[in-house]
């Protein structure tokens, strides 16, 4: 049992990082406007979220500019224009995915950035060019972490050889991340637990991006608070790919530190988000998405389910277990 | 941490009560038709369900039978229209709230009904009636259980009194009861040991009925599965009043007892439960629930603002605040 007095008290050390634009980006390919990302911005301060993930810094080559918004690449210049010199207490992220992005070229010295924080995210049998890319977003005198997917398919084994590799980098941050919403609170606990035996090892940080399949992302991201996990992924109205994300207002409701404040997150949604929604984006729980879940299985299909407005929840599961 | 042996196994012990026409019933005014009730039977004689709460036994003095749907009532023959002599594994069950039911003469002896299972529901200051009810259902052959409600917004000393007096009945299980859906895991893991430590006192059974307002009744539910709860509430598409109750769907997913089967669940909700939603009944997690729950006030503005097909969140956290 969690200590009664940790319940009433808060840890300093807990980071908040707004991922709706990334994670939301892939559900309306990064096409937001920029009175959103602006208003997002301002909300963020407001709020006391500690990051805001602006989007991926995508490979130019590989991804057609003309079919993505610009949070798809981050260009440092777009950035700028909505945070100007970012005079304010919220910092700002980036994402890096191994194999999707061309680092060598496109993360340049911090110095010459508005970015703080670069996460890097990889499968695990990608670790060796996430290291280099970690080395590399380091050198050039960033923050970065490091975000291990799909681990609810992976061995113990693997990650903890993930882990070792990871430690003995000069990263700040190692995310367990539930990319398949498929793990409940009490293995999320031993998952937690696990990561924090290395964390505790290598002087790292641990956090959490967790899914929400099967309506336990809150859940377990608070799970993972009671377990010393300190950095916490959160996305306005849970905005995210497929069944969503951990909701930002549940989170700021849930913390305890004064600093977060749940009232402009409300405001930000009322003006919003519900009108993202009513343009036709779509995301959040549905019932396929608690299927693939339930099967660990990657929410490709359900994703599909959802583009083609089908309806018949008993075929599809008929489909997947099939595939399984 | 939960054993992890305890993870993998399942107990025999555990009891799913399927509360979708009851609780759901407060969103419809309780007007389900007779195939609706009918597929939802079978349904839960399929899918290894427990227990099929058909509704409540309102007083028809008090409450206008041409106002409400049958289940409000749940005479005894309508029941039996349903199911016949229920020949099968899963049991009837009926609630009677304190001061809502004419008991004396509406609960006839067992030998004279289809239900198997009386569900008496109180308030805190109402335990002396709820007691009386207790003897009598017990008295005329019932099982019984005892939904004590509003529990987050009663003192310990109080809870701790209640259990006292309703150890020293006859009834068969007492319910943890997250009316206003404010309760986190860490909070509902000390509920429920508060709860166990009576229950292993007097030999009760202690169930868990939970709601929805902060994504955390599926949550919820598991965790109380952990610290040993076995009668579990659950509703088809999580339909019960405002934000709802635990989705049987999620909650079939995870327990291990091979009798429970999901895919049936899935198939009810199908062909069933999407066509309530588009005939315009509303339940479900929003964001007006999330703020009563984390406020832990009575859903009751929050109900209002839905049904009056209001948007503007921030003007209602403005309103609620000013309630606290």
């Amino acid at each position: 049992m969690k200590e009664i007095s940790k319940l009433m008290s808060y840890r300093e050390s807990i980071r908040v990082v707004d991922a709706t634009l990334r994670d939301g980006g892939l559900v309306n390919d990064f096409f937001f406007d920029d009175d959103f990302v602006k208003s997002l911005y301002l909300t963020n301060i407001k709020s006391g979220v500690d990051y805001m993930e602006f989007g991926y810094r995508g490979d130019k080559e590989m991804f057609d500019p003309e079919k993505f918004g610009k949070w798809k690449f981050c260009d440092d210049d777009d950035i700028r224009a909505i945070v100007g010199d970012n005079d304010s207490d919220l910092k700002i992220a980036i994402m890096a995915d191994v194999g999707r992005c061309n680092y060598k070229q496109d993360i340049r010295p911090k110095s010459e950035s508005p970015v703080d924080l670069i996460r890097v995210a990889t499968y695990i049998n990608q670790i060796p060019t996430a290291v280099d890319m970690i080395e590399h977003a380091k050198n050039n005198g960033y923050e970065v972490s490091c975000n291990i997917m799909a681990i609810s398919s992976a061995q113990e084994g693997d990650v903890r050889a993930a882990l070792d590799i990871l430690g003995q980098t000069a990263v700040d941050v190692i995310y367990i991340v539930d990319s398949f919403g498929a793990l409940y609170p009490e293995q999320l606990q031993r998952v937690a637990a696990l990561y924090m035996e290395y964390g505790e090892k290598y002087n790292k940080k641990i956090g959490i991006h967790a899914h929400n399949n099967q309506q336990l992302a809150f859940a377990n991201t608070i799970e993972a608070v009671g377990d010393g996990v300190d950095w916490l992924d959160a996305t306005y109205s849970a905005m995210g790919r497929g069944a969503g994300n951990c909701a930002m207002e549940l989170l700021l409701g849930f913390l305890k530190n004064p600093k977060y404040k749940v009232f402009p997150v409300i405001k930000f949604i009322d003006e919003h988000m519900n009108k993202l929604r009513e343009s036709g984006v779509k995301w959040g729980y549905d019932l396929q998405y608690l299927m693939t879940g339930l099967l660990n299985q990657h929410p490709r299909t359900a994703i599909e389910f959802t583009k083609k407005d089908r309806k018949d929840y008993a075929e599809f599961y008929k489909e997947i277990v099939a595939l399984d």
